[in-house]
């Protein structure tokens, strides 16, 4: 039955390429204002994507920030509902100096996608777009399906609360579908299961009203950089625990079986320090790697500048130190709670020789997804069709915010169906995605569709 | 007698002003490579000033690195000789935007000449030249004269050591007159008699080998950022001391005596609180602002970056993360040999998770002038004669390191008859120079050769 939803897929295989490139080709980084132009091509670029895969209806529905792309296909009112949401918006490019081809020029090399966007979400999210149009093409779908493409995830889904607010019965479904993770290799699938969450803030501490030269006033004034490196070390401590009061109050502590059954996914210490070359991991004292990144939260500037940072010597005692910092957060603790707890705090330890500013810029929930879901049991026979093998199911450290939001306001579950690799390299230079992911990630995700149907009758 | 002078100077106050203004258009900036065309422009521009004020002859003398210019007039062999030793480069004028008027076209605002090298050193190092020509147009110069300036100081004078080695007998001198410091207020002279020896490095923190998401990686690899600021936080305790084992052995601990002297100084905590606006001074426990800034050593992070500093949030992990670091050291401490210590020290505190290089970017020896000197004496009567008041001998936090490398090569002790002001703001954005400083100065200098000469035959 399947077999012609297959055979179309590989018959379409170098279109569905380069329709993907395409929609690289947009550089729509929505953290940078200067992109703004490009977030609505990308938006009309998906929404005419979704129009030609057999959507009943696409639009570009405006937000305060960018406008989200909605799709929907309805066959039946009596059969299950699957919310496929994905985002259009990717990272920056920064080190550009790093990345061996251009970003937004995507090519394919030794059998990957180079580009910005190649996994994160793009090559991922047009995966869905491409099993509907197989599906649909074929008459062989067995459920309804809606499309939500947004694109400000990468800077925190700021809009997308409101829009579901906005939207309940529009967005109504029977579980949420994303690709927007990874699994463990090209040959063992794995379903990701939970989710870290995250709070995000950027300090300013200001010490004197100008740069100062460091030889007249150096040792009798405080240096804003050397106040900032202390606050910052001071954060944790040589057991690599977060100081905070009150920051792990809610931390949800694994059971001793969880920690078993989440360390026994295939991980080589070495195989792992060799692909990032360190000779020692770090991390909280007492848990291992998959812990650390998993269930654990963690505590990581993710930028810092101040002071002269240019060729040479310059001897100054800067007026101002900046960095972004970062938590990730896991099961019950809660990144507003957090963000404020570290607002207070971070000010609170400061001398006073210097004034801090401390600016929440980004946030989200962690989150869990139970593996007894009609849901993640299709997901698990979807792969298993493809992939021969039963998928492991995993906690991820990343986070995406949205998807606790989504179970709060829409009281709908999220399955993610993740196809990235570690190696995929996203948030950095040269980001890519596997081919044989790229093709193998559509006919996954096809195959669910059927086998949801079926468990959702159960 | 020099009644003469004084006229002469006050005719030509315009055209001074001019030929300063014309220096300052040129942006030598000796620490940026694409300034090195301006270099020579400038070394060429002193030239010509050398050869209009009344030298026998002046020369762009080549080095390794930036040219420097050498004049000299030697009217009678039996006369004492003076050697005047100023530079011709400037520093960087980042922050550009905190400039109010762009920092190479200089402008009087408020009786201050505004612009990048106002004070620093071009309007202190101009006024030698006018001092000259003054004394030499009316037949009142009583000793030979030698100029030596260089086009490197900025940069930590890195060929001016060699320039000395290279021509011992041209820059033989009794005394070397230098202005490139500054006096405790308009109408309270002050000579420096000490100044602080300086170390500066640049180092290099490297953790994974690319830049990781913060989610995936985060709590399970060593976030180099974290790391230099725990490294950078652990050079100094809760005194304000420097942890460094063996920093403090060569430090001369000043004696009460000298102690007691150093602070009478006028000083108000609460306008100097008030005129870099911080709530609360800081600095090492048991010493007052003007010996933490004059006889103690600090430890300064004169820049940082790291990660991800655009706008918005960028979840990175960062590979690297770079300072640049530098102490001010005190007699008898030695620049090389701190240089070295930190060198090892810094690298030997890195945890294994990550890589740290260290280069040495800069260094200098600390420098004491007796106070008995003749030039000493014959700067002491030159400013009663301009001020109307004995300049107080003090001792400066800043560093001009090629003046010990004077005593070590030449032999020759320097006086250093400064001009600037705190508020000069020099090395920062908005620097400036008094309009009375630098005409009082141009007479000061004049009357020091005439009581010098005095002086020396005593």
């Amino acid at each position: 039955m399947m077999e012609k939803v297959k055979q179309f897929i590989e018959d379409n295989r170098e279109r569905f390429m380069e329709e993907l490139f395409e929609a690289i080709r947009i550089p729509s980084i929505s953290s940078l204002t200067e992109h703004k132009g490009d977030m609505i091509r990308m938006a009309e670029y998906y929404k005419k994507s979704l129009l030609a895969a057999g959507v009943d209806k696409a639009e570009v529905m405006p937000t305060a920030g960018n406008p989200v792309v909605y799709g929907e296909k309805i066959i039946d009112d009596s059969l299950p509902t699957v919310l496929v949401y994905a985002h259009y918006d990717v990272m920056p490019v920064d080190p550009i100096e790093l990345w061996d081809s251009p970003p937004f020029e995507p090519e394919i090399r030794d059998g990957k996608i180079y580009a910005r966007g190649a996994d994160d979400d793009k090559g991922q999210g047009f995966m869905h777009i491409k099993a509907f149009e197989a599906l649909v093409k074929n008459n062989k779908l067995t459920t309804n399906v809606k499309f939500m493409i947004e694109g400000e995830e990468e800077i925190g889904s700021v809009s997308l609360g409101a829009f579901c607010e906005q939207n309940k019965e529009m967005l109504k479904a029977d579980i949420i579908l994303v690709s927007d993770t990874g699994m463990i290799a090209e040959d063992i699938p794995s379903i990701t299961t939970g989710l870290r969450g995250l709070a995000y803030w950027q300090v300013e501490v200001t010490g004197p009203n100008r740069d100062l030269h460091s030889g007249l006033f150096g040792g009798g004034v405080a240096n804003p950089i050397n106040v900032l490196a202390k606050m910052i070390a001071s954060m944790t401590d040589e057991k690599g625990m977060i100081t905070m009061p009150g920051f792990y109050d809610d931390v949800l502590v694994a059971t001793d079986k969880e920690r078993k059954m989440l360390n026994k996914a295939p991980f080589s210490i070495d195989e792992y320090k060799k692909a990032i070359d360190v000779e020692e991991l770090d991390g909280e004292a007492g848990y291992t790697t998959i812990e650390r990144t998993g269930i654990r939260p963690s505590f990581d500037v993710c930028g810092i500048w101040g002071g002269y940072t240019g060729e040479g010597a310059k001897t100054v005692l800067p007026s101002k130190a900046f960095a972004k910092i970062s938590t990730r957060l896991v099961p019950d603790q809660n990144n507003e709670k957090i963000a404020k707890m570290f607002e207070e705090y971070f000010t609170s330890i400061a001398p006073k020789s210097v004034k801090v500013k401390v600016e929440s810029l980004h946030g989200g929930q962690a989150y869990v997804c139970p593996i007894d879901l009609p849901a993640y049991r299709a997901a698990e026979q979807a792969y298993e069709k493809v992939y021969n093998k039963t998928p492991v199911p995993m906690r991820s450290g990343g986070s995406i915010p949205i998807i606790s939001t989504f179970e709060d306001i829409l009281g709908t579950k999220s399955v993610l169906m993740g196809f990235g690799l570690e190696s995929d390299a996203i948030h950095s230079p040269n980001e890519n995605y596997t081919v044989v992911n790229f093709y193998n990630g559509i006919e996954t995700i096809a195959w669910f569709y059927q086998f949801f149907a079926e468990e959702f009758k159960k």
